[in-house]
């Protein structure tokens, strides 16, 4: 296999580092091609257990070729990781995935940067949201940068693109005669998050919007639009801060 | 004037962008030593107004030298600038402040990441905690990277540095008869976050931890320590999102 850093087209991401590593072997093994580990790797023997442990699964579940291959290449390494000490590195294919309807959704419309998007989604899977919506444009979900900001978190959520809000609507909202609350965050929204009135089910959306630009002001037309009460020293919340706190909020 | 690249011994700091200089401008005036501008600043009649309104209003103080001095100079601008769109520079002396001690506190112990500590002030200041305690060794506080983290909310709170814990301790706990409600923040905090009883009066403190270690075991001897609910599937929370999350559950 030719290992190359990493390209958005590509079909292949990497974890970077050893705590993001386990997670996709834990949570994504069937996506793993090769872990890739520095001389230098104090926990070799661990990985090369749960590799060999998980191999075993994978070719119980009729996988042909169910054996997941440890090599060491330090320039490899140094080559696809930035400045960072990194010692070990996980290629894996990207993998696609398909929302759960019955489920609580995270929604997020333009998030621009990677390190936020990957912080949104460990913070999700801490407070068990495991179906993430995408609206684009949006920061490359399986970047690098995203994956280690999630550690790892990415391989055990559920995350769908939609190429604009309506398109999420009508898979979710119109086509799904349950229906589904929408709670768009936003800085002039007309209910305060504390006071907010709780969904009597699983299905609602928390709906967040880019970091500079917040939501468009069409999605005050959407379900009940909250906003968190802040002073007024302060332009907005980090997206990233209000996000946890709204899934913070709605796990009581 | 001298102006050099950023360094931690210095006497001066640098706001990087229009919106933490505003903030400079209007929240430590009397610290502003000049402000730098790119040439193709757009802002530039706004902000030389204010500088105006500023000026007067130092004077009035009996400041001598009570006028604040914008500078055109393209080359100073990238030269303290890293590689990011900055088309205006505040530069500002270093302040001290003190703490008060019937006000709530945030306290951080041993903060390593001069984003993070930005971006927990910038929560801090929009959720009305406006003194924070540093416990060293820590991520400098007036580097250009906090000050932008925090979004220029650096500028409108009281911070103060102490050695240790102890020393905190004995200034807040041991001197003032009143008693001080303390929340140390920790992954086995005995208390839900959720249920935790509320503090009878403004005098508390929420206690954070390294990003990396949290907090030392032994402050689960201190006041009541709480944790924030979460699944199995990620280690912790980010700093800042638990900092986020304590912050917005006590303003309640």
């Amino acid at each position: 296999m030719d290992i190359k850093p990493y390209k958005k087209e590509a079909e292949y991401s990497y974890t970077l580092g050893a705590f993001p590593t386990f997670e996709l072997l834990d949570a994504k093994p069937e996506c793993v091609e090769e872990v890739i580990v520095h001389s230098s790797f104090t926990d070799r023997v661990k990985l090369e257990e749960k590799a060999a442990d998980i191999s075993a699964k994978i070719g119980k579940g009729g996988r042909t070729d169910s054996s997941i291959r440890i090599v060491e290449n330090d320039r490899l390494i140094s080559k696809l990781s930035d400045k960072e000490n990194v010692y070990v590195i996980g290629v894996f294919r990207k993998f696609q995935c398909s929302l759960d309807g019955d489920h609580r959704h995270i929604v997020l419309v333009n998030p621009g940067n990677m390190g936020n998007l990957g912080t949104i989604i460990r913070t999700a899977c801490g407070f068990g949201y495991y179906d993430l919506a995408i609206i684009e444009p949006a920061a490359d979900i399986f970047n690098p940068k995203t994956v280690r900001a999630s550690m790892g978190s990415l391989f055990r959520i559920r995350h769908e693109r939609f190429p604009d809000f309506d398109s999420y609507l009508e898979r979710f909202c119109k086509d799904d005669e349950r229906g589904r609350n929408l709670y768009p965050f936003m800085l002039d929204g007309s209910s305060s998050l504390k006071e907010a009135k709780r969904p009597d089910s699983e299905r609602f959306s928390l709906i967040f919007g880019n970091e500079a630009t917040g939501l468009p002001a069409e999605f005050s037309g959407y379900g009940q639009p909250l906003r968190i009460e802040q002073t007024e020293y302060v332009d907005s919340l980090n997206l990233t801060i209000a996000a946890g706190i709204g899934m913070y909020e709605f796990t009581k």
